[in-house]
């Protein structure tokens, strides 16, 4: 495993690679890998001849106020777990080789970023797409990975390769959980013990969620309301958002048609988590 | 020559000359062509072993009530003249190849395009970003040619090139000029006689400057009154901005110094020209 900060040598090492013909898989990150990270590895490492992740902490997806600072770090034990995955190329730049002093350019996604998360993390997402961009360019994979936990992301990240014609596929894996439901996150280790027994209440809404739509349920009010009434029986538990969308342009619904994503938004404590479902109704 | 339209061909036959180990320069145009455009083509020709030309106007980059209907269009003479040239591939897509009917992704500079043309055309440079971005994803050229005369576009577009991390490099080459010295421009054909005589007086009032400046004058407030003078002396003729800024963030100054850009947009009855000088000062 090569592990370089340095843009003009991975490019190198890229470019060489791709002249033994390689085939690119890319896994960008923000480290404190977790085995929901290590699924989209895994997978590179199967379908592509030469895998590079990234760990950078983006500072431009972070609003003021946001946990950038108390962001998990977690150098070597991610090195460790990357050089047992097998992958070629760890690239971790420094924040001054991603963004240079006076940085002026940014990627921007004007529809399907306004909803959702983006409603209430102004400016994430353009800093998302920017880093993204960036990435792409610097590693110009064949193939990008990334999770369903950040659906909306994926999503938007979809939209920014075909209208900026990026020459690469993305595929958005399966979110990984605990065995009791819980969605991995790096953000998982801010919880305290009794704030991660609570945070199951998520998943536990998402499941009823599920089962009322299997038992014909087609308004979404209703099961915004049940899934409500499930979060809120844990104290110290704030919602900042259950929407039931679209899963192609996340736009609300009056009547669930499908597919649907049921998403959500929780503050458990201090700590803001979120979960989500797609479900593929029938009719 | 090959001529294409089609987004994949054209990666194709691009990726095929590099896989032949050609080094790839690219003129993005909106077609309507001039020595000013052909003088980057020839220098592409001379730099470059496979050489791209892409022909699209761009609707992004007009704001209503601008000249995108009426802007000239002359594919066959375009053809011919690039033909001639001996460029290798011609890319003139249609738009709706271009910009999908829900496109909401957009690249944007948000410092050097604040000024000059960026304060009257809003939007402008966001379009010519984002079709700049596409353009570079598709071609992923080695080199890009843009003309001096669009001075703060090409500034933005190295902007665009080093914070995104395209993998290219820019060069900007300089104003042709009619020998009558008005500034080639594809917008010169909308000129009436009369107006096209009128015109003369943007590059009078350029070299004035620039005289006034070698003779030691460091006030751009008189600099700029002097231009004026010159430009208002024509009747039907309404001036857009006369700046005089820092080359390199375009930075209005209280006092010349090295180097500066003097740049004017100016309406000759309906047609709105642009012009401009770079001045080493010394001192």
């Amino acid at each position: 495993m090569i592990v370089s900060g340095n843009i003009s040598k991975v490019r190198k090492v890229i470019k060489e690679a791709k002249r033994r013909n390689k085939l690119v898989g890319f896994v960008p990150t923000m480290g404190a890998l977790h085995a929901g990270h290590m699924s989209l590895v895994k997978r590179a490492k199967k379908e592509c001849s030469f895998v590079v992740v990234s760990i950078f902490l983006n500072p431009t997806q972070f609003g003021p106020g946001q946990d950038l600072r108390r962001y998990p770090k977690c150098f070597a034990k991610d090195t460790h777990l990357l050089r047992r995955a097998g992958i070629d190329l760890l690239f971790y730049p420094r924040q001054e080789a991603m963004y240079q002093r006076n940085h002026s350019v940014y990627v921007q996604e004007d529809s399907l970023s306004k909803g959702l998360c983006g409603k209430f993390r102004p400016g994430h997402f353009r800093g998302v797409c920017t880093v993204v961009g960036k990435l792409f360019n610097i590693v110009e994979p064949d193939i990008a990975y990334f999770g369903q936990k950040d659906y909306q992301q994926a999503l938007i990240l979809k939209r920014l390769v075909r209208d900026l014609n990026f020459s690469l596929k993305i595929k958005i894996l399966p979110i990984i959980r605990e065995k009791d439901k819980l969605a991995l996150s790096s953000r998982n280790s801010y919880l305290s013990p009794g704030e991660r027994t609570d945070a199951l209440s998520l998943y536990s809404s998402l499941r009823e969620a599920k089962s009322l739509i299997k038992k014909g349920e087609r308004n979404p009010r209703k099961i915004i309301n049940e899934m409500k009434r499930i979060i809120l029986s844990k104290k110290g538990v704030k919602i900042e958002y259950i929407k039931i969308v679209d899963a192609q342009n996340l736009k609300e619904l009056d009547k669930i048609r499908a597919p649907v994503l049921i998403a959500l938004a929780v503050y458990i404590g201090k700590t803001r988590l979120i979960d989500n479902v797609i479900i593929n109704v029938k009719g």
